[in-house]
């Protein structure tokens, strides 16, 4: 972990994908992430991959290097420990209801001297407080519909998800940043903030910032469907001799020219061109336009060569290629994981499994990045934050447990 | 636009996707955002859609907000006067390669007082220095030949792209995020940073940080395909009588009994409990592994009722759903668009057309939200920008146009 955010405390009180991300992000930066729970877990805290002991590998994962502070959340004085934590510490990242224990105003009260600088950033389903998660929120967004093999039936033809919650992830990373301009903001004028982020907004957001809601009401009616090739530019997936499966993109002259040369189509584009009155290389336009002429004429060369040769020549080209791989495959690529110094060894895991641990996103050639850290056990900081940041003793932390408003680490009783 | 960034410049060399959102969502917080680009426009000045004028809707949604300033970048002195402000400035976003005219050493070179303390965000293809673009890094993820229908033979199965360019946005929100992360290290230490973020990493990071990756070695294999059903949980899209389309989600016991009560299913579920000894309101666990005799029973009354009654009753059981919706009707939802707060009126857009346009995902009760501004023309900034941050007077500036080194707003001449 880099030390960029090493002067930071979060309280995150979370769950499932987009909350607990915003979190992730903090801490592999640096920053003093605490997850708070209740004593049974999060909503999220069997989410699947469980492994045969029932721990969830998603979990475990969402929650690398952050500390967990386990409370009864049902109970009144679990939930103005909870408020109390967030207050103190002054910045909360969570995903309850405003109408919750944890609105606002409740942290608020918590600050210290009476300061009413308290940043919190809530992850809301729909703006007016619909419920919604990933896959619904999609569903809106007109994605589902476009998506599929292009010779579907537009009339017939059934929406397909997307299996990345893409949307989740956006909204994690957007409320890292959000929460980021919150405190800038104090540090400068002393004020607070109070951020709500909904899923929703997120997804109908990014259709208007893609430029595909203006798009649409442009052209009066929606995009022709695509199958898998690229919008406006020209990339499809290709097939290889050998039954193997890659992408290729060109969206500039330079990678254009060098799709061109590895797949030896001079000649043939020139004639196709000349038939066509068109010039390839002056833009997006024309090779997608005909795009489907352009893709016979690169399959066919495809389906002579084997995928070894075809990497080589396009690799020497300087094509933007990439092998398709199952999540199986990509997870024991060299290339993508073994090798790549993004990921470090693994740390000891609540599981007991190992494998290969993310460090984060952005690298800092001159800084050390550090080992992955690993989740917590569920409470595995409780007596630690609250000595620490609301100045218990270990007599009120002890009688706080024996009556079962605070628990501590879950290692041995899972 | 909320103010919570009006301190900070930021210069943004970029093209495409994921380096100018990340500039946008500064600029949607308030913060003065310098996009640089060479006098014909970047690579993606040309983006579809184009208007019959040639103005790109991609273009001037990605770019709201911000300053435009046109340099010739392929000159010498366009170079430098570029790395001048990048580096005069302090910050800088970029997609630029390393080792181009914009490394971080060149912007370094240009702080004042030969101070160290230059910050770059700079967004790369793999980490390893291969090119890459959304379509391709999501090739090598392992996602698209987890998507499309169940019933497709896993031995001849497509792969299926995302339409949604999910891993630039999750790049851009996360590189403005990692940006405010090195000024918050600047402000507390003088020290700059030099972060560099690769797209591969975001996508394979992401496969990790979701427990995808964990899950695929544990399991020794793939996942098999769900077609639209939620991984581990009880959701899938179901088709009303009258033929609409909608995804349902169940993911805690709440939700789970407001769908059982909304599809007034109790009786027939209490006997499929006691066929198979399972208590379905126990977790996702029984919900996800009996996904299909449980699809069954719902389908069966979907396909019985108009989608406005099974609306009704979804809505009244507190159901998370949703009805897909296509791209041209989600532009004109007003559940989306026309009444969410969202969006504010069209500002005076290059291309003429006006349209709703977003403004942060993160709303502010407490403060004025402001109205959202547009795009600028290529290079309507150039002079305003080049006198404020580089201190040239109105002669050299003049001498520079007139040597087309500088140009001036393309508005009457595009």
């Amino acid at each position: 972990m880099y030390q960029l955010l090493n002067d930071l405390s979060i309280v995150e009180v979370s769950s499932f994908v987009a909350s607990p991300t915003a979190g992730l992000y903090c801490a592999q930066m640096g920053a003093e992430v605490i997850r708070v729970d209740h004593v049974a877990g999060g909503l999220d805290y069997d989410r699947f991959m469980l492994t045969e002991e029932g721990r969830s590998l998603s979990w475990e994962n969402l929650n690398r290097a952050k500390k967990s502070v386990a409370l009864d959340l049902r109970s009144g004085e679990g939930r103005e420990l909870c408020a109390q934590l967030a207050g103190q510490t002054g910045q909360c990242i969570t995903n309850l209801p405003e109408r919750s224990f944890l609105g606002h105003a409740a942290m608020q009260a918590h600050r210290p001297d009476n300061r009413t600088d308290m940043i919190s950033v809530r992850i809301m389903g729909w703006h007016d407080g619909r419920q919604a998660m990933d896959f619904t929120v999609n569903a809106a967004s007109g994605y589902p519909l476009m998506g599929g093999p292009e010779d579907w039936d537009p009339d017939t033809a059934p929406p397909v998800n997307q299996i990345l919650p893409a949307w989740d992830f956006i909204t994690g990373a957007y409320c890292a940043f959000a929460l980021m301009a919150a405190l800038r903001h104090r540090d400068a004028t002393g004020e607070g903030s109070e951020l709500r982020v909904p899923l929703g907004d997120v997804a109908i957001g990014t259709v208007a910032n893609s430029g595909m809601m203006a798009e649409m009401l442009y052209r009066g009616g929606d995009r022709e469907r695509l199958g898998n090739a690229i919008w406006g530019a020209f990339g499809r997936d290709f097939r290889s001799k050998d039954g193997v499966r890659f992408m290729v993109a060109a969206l500039t002259a330079k990678q254009w020219a060098g799709l061109v040369e590895a797949f030896n189509l001079g000649e043939a584009i020139g004639s196709l061109e000349k038939e066509l009155g068109v010039d390839f290389s002056a833009g997006d336009e024309p090779r997608f336009t005909h795009r489907h002429r352009l893709f016979d004429l690169f399959q066919n060369v495809a389906s002579g060569l084997k995928y070894a040769k075809l990497e080589k020549r396009m690799a020497a080209a300087g094509t933007t290629f990439e092998k398709y791989r199952t999540a199986h495959e990509a997870a024991q690529d060299p290339q993508l994981v073994g090798d790549n110094p993004l990921f470090g060894p693994s740390p000891a895991n609540p599981s007991g499994f190992g494998y290969p641990a993310p460090r984060s996103f952005a690298n800092i050639p001159e800084r050390e990045a550090g080992d992955p850290a690993p989740a917590p056990y569920l409470g595995q900081h409780s007596e630690e934050v609250l000595a620490e940041r609301l100045g218990l003793g270990s007599g009120s932390i002890g009688d706080l447990i024996d009556r079962g408003i605070v628990r501590t680490s879950d290692k041995n009783n899972r």
